[in-house]
């Protein structure tokens, strides 16, 4: 009983993450690395425009682009709604998608170590999730469940949902052959993952383990010229998924002074100092700890 | 005796390595931080439409546009060939500059931490890499001397020729606060060498140190169709300056493999996986150790 059939691997999304983009390339050539008995994989680079310019995307973001209103309306015709809406008729369509897993392959400039990103408490792709990190003890869980209808992101269009894999710290417009080295193991696991699932073998069981959910995107200071005045404090750069305590430093203005978080409650940090947000004067996310629920076993459900 | 009486600072050069951008804004903001008694400093912006733009150029790479036949040369009519004239009309021109000293200020993706970069061996430069690297003793000198005339950097417009102040690691188009801090330092050790040097007195006696000295670029591997099939090995990322011995692991292919420095003699990496060379493919630079020779005492010659 084979409950998956088709799954995707996706790479490129932003243009300027290489590690994907170089993988799909190493796995068209030696496709036994991502081939399983059990299922069908197919790789696809998603935004090879963004990827020859490098840089993250030229009209809008591509993976905030999926929610069924926005891939319905025709009346969104930037370069990126254009692709958003020919990669879910290859992948999708979102109603009725033709792909059962998307893996989608993802960097980040914050030291986010390897963080496992899904938006579904199903047990299928909360139980990747539990598995990878099994795996790769060191991994994160960033959970921020969201309807499958109304994601905004890529991995969304499948029938059974996806995952991101989000790994750094490394900059833009390069590799860094940790991080790929990295990154091709947790997509190794994900897709023996989905393989032993295909087999009616559980390789995680019910439980609750720690993760983080987004609260909120903070600011970077700003003049009235809109211009920055600060920047992320070193005390904090690199510290993400740690702690933030009500008084620890959060920014650094250009003369060297501390500004402190001024909020009542502990929060995380996390995609600190992420160049891809720079242009919107986002210096960090501020995150919440949470029970991640793995609520059945993903194979007897 | 003033023999110094107008140094400019200059940033943004390139236009995503934003430390010399805001320093510039801070500045602007403060400028007794960098006013000295016995001399006037400017501040210029050097590429304000590629930093609009976040990238490090439009056309061409601004800081190799400064030798004086590409000065003179009427027929490159590219956006940095034209910033550079206009650089050169105001701060030079070369052949007769206005400006006496110029401090350009740069970040590198590398793991380089404070390089000092001059190229030339006249004791006032010389002299003041040896107080910055006096005061900011994990520093490093990064010498290729040239020609002044035909050098094709920035720095090398002014009377007394210049100084490049390269901190790193730091991705593009976003400010790290410890590579701002560092280089606010360093520039400020600059300016007070300056004025010591203009009230006669020298911080620094003839001796000799140790620097690095540029060999040259080394190309990733590639394929027939001039994709890369390498990246730099986990073993040589972030090892800048450190030596590169006969054997030594250079890069690993996209399937993991290692490929090895097959040359016969040790060498020095720099600019290891740096971000702006990756668009020519270029993983690294080779450097061999140099003994740097302050020939003389600034003041007196």
């Amino acid at each position: 009983m084979s409950i998956i059939s088709k799954v995707a691997i996706t790479g490129g999304t932003h243009g300027n993450e290489l590690t994907g983009v170089h993988l799909l390339k190493h796995w068209r050539e030696t496709p036994s690395e991502v081939t399983r008995k059990n299922f069908s994989t197919e790789l696809h680079l998603t935004n090879p425009k963004a990827n020859k310019a490098n840089r993250r995307y030229l009209d809008q973001d591509l993976n905030r682009q999926f929610n069924i209103h926005d891939l319905n309306n025709s009346e969104l015709t930037g370069y990126e709604h254009s692709r958003a809406k020919v990669i879910n008729t290859l992948l999708g369509p979102k109603e009725n998608p033709r792909v059962d897993f998307i893996i989608d392959l993802h960097t980040t400039t914050a030291n986010m170590g390897m963080s496992l990103i899904f938006n579904t408490d199903d047990p299928l792709v909360v139980g990747m999730a539990f598995y990878v990190q099994d795996q790769m003890p060191g991994s994160t869980l960033f959970f921020d469940p969201v309807d499958r209808l109304e994601d905004t992101f890529l991995t969304s269009i499948a029938r059974l949902n996806g995952f991101l894999i989000e790994v750094g710290a490394v900059p833009q417009g390069l590799l860094r052959a940790d991080v790929y080295q990295a990154t091709r193991e947790a997509t190794r696991h994900c897709l023996d993952y989905l393989e032993l699932i295909n087999q009616g073998i559980s390789p995680v069981q019910p439980q609750v383990r720690e993760g983080f959910r987004f609260i909120e995107k903070v600011k970077l200071p700003e003049n009235e010229q809109g211009e920055i005045t600060a920047m992320v404090h070193p005390n904090l750069q690199d510290q993400d998924y740690q702690p933030i305590n009500p008084g620890d430093p959060l920014f650094m203005t250009l003369d060297g002074s501390t500004l402190i978080y001024e909020g009542d409650k502990v929060v995380y940090g996390a995609f600190i100092n992420e160049a891809a947000y720079y242009d919107a004067h986002i210096g960090l996310s501020f995150m919440e700890k949470v029970q991640v629920n793995l609520k059945s076993d993903p194979v007897v459900g």
